[in-house]
């Protein structure tokens, strides 16, 4: 019964506000439990895997909206641009498919391709000696980790493995947002050079959002699940797993690894 | 490069059709990408867990909608009772508050007790030394984790460290509701003399579930969120996390571990 540092978790609620005619409206689109800290890069890394913006230019303005002292950083709202077409259904239902009955994979892999996203080009390559390191320099780039143990990290590593920015959330979908919407709000999406390592497993949800930021390799310490590695194989994303004991598998793309 | 089993993870439409006035309708109300299996459970815990049910006599019929061979079974229609009163747009937007401007932890605790929920009741009590083997014991019951090592488990144990129950997905709350929807549908909750094991962290959203399933006690191999433990200390839940090699830590509700 010794006392521990906790992971804070809070929710955020992610507004958008957009011009409909001539006539401006602001509606809430999601909640998140979050660990607060870049906040405005999880709502723009949040928008950009959403696919509600494609370019900086549709992100005007981000700002937390103050209501009383109690809630202040709870609620962030983004600005889209005037051209910013805006489905607030859409974003709200989240459903990855509009067929009559139903969803399945393929559908799922297909809503992907829809929301834009071309096959990553080929060319980036990493030396295999780079990444079984890549989960320890994770690991000392995070803050919070080793008090809490309850915190997932996602990273952004460049091909000789030097770690360049480190984001931590108790959600690991958020961790990897942030990390998305630090490099899209500093202009740098497509990230055609990066390695992006995640601390557990690789779900088809970040697969799906390392694609949308033109990521090329993606490394997990944990195992990938069999809808990640059929969209990975789909977009020509190299996919890594298991990185762990000096050892690794790797899923799809291995031409990347040399 | 070895060959892995992979968690196998697909998209699961969750539909609802009810009454209004004379009239029945069906729509979407979430797509969650889940482990196919107990999908009625999952379902009938998600509606559980939301708030959309909360007696099984509100549940009328679970069936899987039948498209084209592909996608046969992801996509799930939960059919209310007449009874029911069912607001589409609150179980959609998935916001813990209503408040003009904001939310805030306190509002997301607020908003579990407006669904509902009450204090957890005293009495139920679990020896010490039961509650170190209960991550093996899980790790026991569970059927694909073993071979691929990328699925969640929940499980249930009485007091006496017996299994009850474990289920498997690759999203944590989707095994936790498979879990509360297997005892729902049993017409066993609230499960007010159960000890809920989970793989993974404890977060709010997992302990919200766990209290409106109204189980007493919450062990988690990893650590517990800040919000995840004001929660539990409001409904008066037993919260242990870092449960392993052979020690734990007790968050909240020690009373109970005698």
């Amino acid at each position: 019964m010794r006392k521990d540092a906790l992971a804070v978790e809070e929710p955020l609620e992610i507004r958008v506000s957009w011009l409909e005619g001539q006539r401006r409206r602001v509606e809430a689109v999601a909640v998140t439990m979050r660990t607060p800290g870049h906040d405005f890069d999880l709502v723009a890394g949040f928008l950009r895997s959403e696919g509600v913006v494609s370019a900086p230019a549709d992100l005007v303005e981000l700002t937390y909206c103050r209501g009383n002292d109690e809630q202040e950083y709870n609620v962030v709202e983004a600005r889209l641009s005037g051209d910013a077409i805006f489905d607030l259904d859409l974003v709200r239902r989240n459903v990855y498919t509009t067929s009559s009955c139903g969803v399945c994979g393929k559908a799922s892999l297909e809503a992907v391709e829809a929301t834009g996203c071309t096959v990553i080009p080929t060319g980036y390559s990493v030396a295999r000696d780079v990444i079984p390191d890549l989960p320890d320099r994770l690991l000392e780039g995070q803050a919070v980790f080793e008090r809490t143990g309850g915190l997932h990290a996602a990273g952004l590593f460049d091909a000789s493995g030097e770690r360049l920015l480190v984001m931590e959330d108790v959600g690991r979908h958020n961790a990897v947002d942030k990390v998305i919407g630090h490099e899209f709000l500093a202009r740098r999406l497509p990230a055609a050079e990066r390695i992006l390592v995640v601390s557990g497993r690789a779900s088809f949800e970040l697969v799906q959002k390392a694609v949308v930021a033109g990521i090329p390799m993606l490394v997990a310490v944990g195992a990938p699940s069999s809808l990640a590695v059929d969209l990975a194989r789909r977009f020509g994303q190299t996919l890594v797993g298991f990185t762990r004991n000096g050892g690794f598998n790797v899923y799809t793309g291995s031409e990347r690894i040399r």
